[in-house]
């Protein structure tokens, strides 16, 4: 094993699952610049110290106009080589978020439309992409049975030997199993 | 919003939580050049090009000689300013694993200990960072409940422009979503 430092692999893009829990509709837009016309979930890379959450809300702000907020974590996704990304790898994660207004204002350099779409069209619709559909899916088993079947929920540590904070995301545990003892 | 490429801003790394289900151990070490002798999961950082999976059974491998296996990804650690990361950000990935093998012989010049410890006593043992015990504790909760209250497990799709192929993991869709109709 090697005892260099660490360097950087990856770059981290963040997409936006904008679901508005009234309508059971979501927030879905067509990149501008791709030759297959597919309805995707807006997002983009992660700034340099940002945090997850941080980046999904902005980029979504960014493309489509739509003020939200972070409400969970639901998929990440690794592809190595990764076209743009000058040979690194890329780590894509989609997250849920719940929507603070509703009048779409498009940006018209990234996006080619921009609407509200029914869940249930999206996952099951033709004109999207492999994940997309999956995580449409995915949303929907939460929408109709409960969120904390699809949520990692985040929590903040402190770092041991850093003095720095760690946000950890992982699936919502029991008040149980969380009491320091261990009368389970 | 910016149109220039993407570039590298986090490293990855990746432990691997070995748990025999027969026991209800679970491999822990402590490392050989920390102040505090902490115990810990297994683990290091991603080569280039390397799945999430792999990392993990193979820093499992080198530091306590113990074979295993990928069953699922449990949870994700973001912090920035990671020391030892030339100020680039940090994502840690911890993995379940199931072992196939049994005898530690663990690396001398990483690790201080290495030991199966009782799944019980590392999630309410003091002697262990938060992030560990508070792993521990989601695994306890899996091994005692179902692992399908914690896995997100991994499947493989095909990239809609590049060719390449993604690893997506999230929690298991249940099979009656993943039908391609809308008779839910």
């Amino acid at each position: 094993p090697s005892n260099l430092p660490g360097y950087a692999t990856h770059q981290v893009g963040v997409a936006g699952a904008v679901l508005d829990e009234d309508t059971g509709k979501v927030l879905v837009v067509q990149d501008r610049n791709k030759t297959i016309n597919a309805w995707k979930f807006p997002g983009g890379l992660s700034d340099q110290g940002e945090d997850i959450g941080v980046t999904a809300v902005r980029e979504v702000l960014e493309e489509t106009g739509i003020h939200s907020e972070f409400k969970s974590l639901l998929s990440i996704r690794q592809q190595h080589n990764h076209p743009g990304a000058f040979g690194k790898s890329d780590l894509y994660i989609v997250c849920r978020l719940k929507p603070l207004s509703y009048k779409i204002n498009f940006c018209p350099q990234e996006c080619l439309k921009c609407e509200w779409m029914d869940l249930q069209e999206l996952a099951y619709c033709s004109n999207t992409t492999p994940i997309t559909s999956r995580i449409a899916r995915l949303l929907l088993y939460g929408y109709k049975e409960g969120f904390h079947h699809i949520d990692l929920t985040m929590r903040t540590f402190p770092a041991v030997y850093s003095g720095l904070f760690y946000s950890l995301y992982h699936k919502r545990l029991p008040e149980t199993y969380n009491r320091n003892n261990n009368l389970i």
